[in-house]
């Protein structure tokens, strides 16, 4: 078979996988078909954490023995140790699939490149790295989780010359529709989305993903307010009001004061306090609440001063930027990140595994966040909190 | 024949139109091919302004009466009218060709489709819109030349928060190799670049065109100097010395000293004055002068301050913004574009047509600047001059 077939069958599985988008955290999407003669005869997806894995589907789905010949083709490196369904390269040796062919290899350094090893052992053909960017592409969050545990990105969308507003606070709408439309595939994707207090008050928003064709989902929604400035008024926002408010999170400290704490949970709210000397929440202690609490990702929406000091911190791991073919020319409006003061380029955050995507007049850049050993913090810009 | 087959061949008329690319100003690139029963016979390409058009040459290359059935395929409409080199309808009529396919149609609104009727009209066939965009981004210059006069382009190598440089000045390198190297293709494009007097004295950049493979070429190379502040030191700058100075043509005004102009005329450089109320030179009356001399493109690598005097003179016609996935996140550093204060997200500066390119990491937007009805000026930005 070609390379092209190869590709043409996996693009299929790939189909299938992202049919459980944003709804098999902590676990990856995986997607499955199985070939006979040139013809996809079973399919098989990870639905969801503790369901089958989508190898096992696909066999389950055929209902029989495959046929002699046939070819299982999965976009990430079938588990061969025994979790709670059983390793998939068991079932595959049990099935008699005597060729094998996988996009992604398993990004768990601890199994990475085992299960290959236990189907080659058993004399099935396995052939690996079939559109592999875009399977590994797939499970972004996965891929982060197994390794360093929950994977903190964020959205910026400025226009061509990095600003994120007028000097008037102006920004609708920056970026064009399909943009827009965009990031909701993102909020979908994430098992947590996180503002900023100042983002509640300004804009109110549902932080909900919206998509054609689908019911609206709410994702946790992380609302960072170390001083509980969103409870003060009598007005509240929707994020503590409406149907989806059991799936706020509210991340303080102590000096928020107790009074607000339990207006918010006998509202049906979570609070996460954090012990901090300032009003700023320790983003490392929301990292590891999260680990524990199997949140493997969180989308941080804004605001510009929310992402800058996460940056400050070390603690973003990846951005997605949006930037619209519009130019502010403005000093004095506002810019996407601030609080550094680098005096050489190489002392600059960079990107690395870059992805870019075109919407129309509008682009996406996404990538992994790259720290310089030494970052040159300006403590002047961080001085009015 | 098919969709596929008809790019396929207007592909290879594309390859040839490149082979003079840059060189054929104020003139459009053209290529052509002549298919006789699926193969390619003939072909051709526009050399330079004042040669034979490209459908002539193919014609001539073939060498004799194309067969019955063969197809003309050719990058741009064919002229229909009787300039220096005669209609090329006439020469395709009379070659007995019957049928024509075109990339582009002639972007000059008093041409415009009439190539088509003429050919029609004697019973060719004519099939149109094959890889238009293609056919059309390729004489960028030339459409606007013969609809608005000069096309004035800038370039801009921004960080993703649209950061030209550290707040020190340190620049190298914000982009990678590889947008470098597109830079080079750009100025091998345009019959002109242009930059500004603290850009010369800063830089000391030599302006020429260098790609592999190639011989260094030289465009007419603009300084921008109102003050002649670059002719002050003893020790010039390499557009004024180096072996291609009978390229550099200096932009200035009367307040530059009449001394410093008859120093550069005797280096053998080109020295334009403008009347000019301040040290500024009028761009208007810049591309004005360019249409006269012919020079159809000019492309200003810098620096910001003179970029945004364009943009603020509304002068600017097409930009080039090169974005690196590195973030400075410091509102010191030197932004991309000043001077302006919209308000409203509505009243900033816009580009259209965009078109995306990713040098790895890096992206490119290139697009047609559009001016809002009424451009707010930061009357304060420019004060220093």
């Amino acid at each position: 078979m070609s390379a092209t077939e190869h590709e043409a069958f996996m693009r299929q599985a790939l189909d299938l996988a992202r049919r459980a988008w944003g709804a098999t955290h902590p676990n990856p999407m995986v997607g499955a078909v199985i070939v006979e003669e040139g013809r996809v005869v079973a399919e098989g997806f990870h639905e969801q954490d503790g369901g089958a894995h989508a190898e096992r589907l696909a066999l389950l789905n055929r209902g029989k023995m495959p046929r002699p010949g046939a070819t299982l083709y999965v976009t990430l490196e079938p588990c061969s140790t025994h979790g709670r369904t059983g390793a998939c390269t068991d079932a595959i040796i049990a099935s008699g699939i005597k060729r094998v062919v996988v996009g992604a290899t398993d990004p768990n350094p601890g199994h990475s490149g085992h299960g290959f090893e236990v189907l080659r052992a058993a004399g099935v053909e396995v052939i690996t790295g079939v559109l592999e960017r875009e399977c590994a592409d797939l499970n972004l969050i996965f891929n982060h989780w197994v390794t360093h545990g929950p994977l903190i990105a964020a959205k910026v969308a400025a226009t061509l010359d990095g600003k994120l507003a007028c000097r008037t606070g102006d920004s609708r709408w920056i970026t064009n529709e399909r943009s827009r439309a965009d990031v909701h595939r993102w909020r979908r994707l994430f098992p947590g989305i996180a503002v900023g207090a100042m983002t509640i008050l300004k804009d109110n928003p549902r932080l909900t993903a919206r998509r054609a064709g689908e019911a609206e989902w709410c994702p946790w929604r992380f609302v960072f307010d170390g001083l509980l400035r969103t409870v003060v008024d009598k007005n509240l926002p929707a994020v503590f009001t409406d149907e989806f408010r059991h799936r706020t999170i509210v991340v303080t400290t102590p000096h928020g004061g107790l009074g607000y704490v339990r207006k918010l949970r006998e509202m049906g709210i979570t609070v996460w306090t954090f012990d901090s000397p300032t009003q700023r929440v320790p983003f490392a202690d929301f990292r590891k609440k999260c680990a524990e609490e199997r949140i493997s990702g969180v989308f941080v929406e804004g605001g510009a001063q929310l992402i800058s000091e996460l940056v400050r911190a070390r603690q973003l791991d990846y951005l997605f930027a949006y930037h619209a073919p519009i130019i502010l020319a403005d000093d004095k409006a506002k810019t996407i990140f601030s609080g550094l003061r680098p005096e050489r380029i190489e002392h600059a955050l960079r990107l690395t595994d870059m992805r870019h995507e075109v919407f129309d007049g509008d682009m996406l850049m996404h990538g992994r966040m790259v720290y310089p050993e030494k970052l040159m913090v300006d403590e002047t810009a961080f001085g009015a909190r």
